[in-house]
């Protein structure tokens, strides 16, 4: 691997796997924080073995914490600002598909996302980092950009039942 | 995948695998159409095994064509509109990199993308029409996109020795 020292193959190290792609996907906009709800939350099904693979992984490249947590009890999952900084390639990657994968549900998400751009961007960006990093929430004249994403991503995008 | 109906899963289907990914920098931004100078080229070692089966992947996916070879002839491979529209993804890739992955050498095509933003990568993918795709040449006040990519990966961006 020491060979990856262009800024693509680094990333790729990384971020070139499906899973790990799926996840980071499911924590920011469907906000799952816990281990058992990316089990059963995820639509394409992934095996739990894979799925602590993946988490460690994430954990481990310091793209998310996992949150300490008492005997007993769950630890929660939570994005870093690395980890938040993949918006942007996750936005790149369903904007191509939007593009050149037919689709029978359009997302409306995309679309939003499409029509306003970086600005949008940068403001889910805010909101997680308020959501995940605790800094003070920034005003934005139009609030709730996690929460169109998150209305969109359970309606139209997301399938219905798990057949 | 029958599940896959959200963009960004739609997208990691054919874009969320390592190698998939590196032949498309390859093709891309070093412009290598052979196998065998995907084989030989690679910096990170691809198999050839791994490569046969990821080329025929990639054409499948509509992302490359492989060009008709006369007998004893090698087959050239070529950018489609849709893998030529895969470069948002990949420069998203290696801005995310350039931020968050320690590297000893900064690589400068990065550097001037970060710069120049959306107006690079328009005239990037332009010429990639023009060069794959046989599209007219459009005129830019600063030609030569892919050629400042491409002296830029052949020096401080890729190692100059396989070990």
């Amino acid at each position: 691997m020491e060979l990856l020292t262009w800024p693509i193959g680094a990333a790729v190290e990384v971020l070139g796997d499906r899973w790990s792609l799926l996840l980071l996907r499911d924590v920011i906009f469907a906000d799952r924080r816990y281990f058992r709800a990316l089990l059963t939350g995820s639509a394409e099904g992934i095996a739990s073995n894979i799925l602590a693979d993946r988490l460690v992984r994430l954990v481990d490249a310091g793209l998310l914490t996992r949150g300490t947590a008492a005997r007993g009890q769950r630890a929660r999952f939570g994005l870093t600002e690395a980890g938040i900084r993949t918006v942007p390639v996750l936005f790149a990657l369903g904007t191509w598909a939007l593009d050149w994968r037919a689709s029978d549900a359009p997302c409306e998400h995309q679309q939003v996302l499409r029509e306003d751009g970086p600005v949008f961007l940068e403001q889910v960006m805010d909101e997680l980092r308020t959501r995940h990093l605790g800094a003070p929430a920034k005003v934005y004249d139009n609030p709730g950009a996690l929460e169109r994403l998150a209305a969109a991503y359970a309606g139209a995008c997301e399938p219905t039942s798990a057949d």
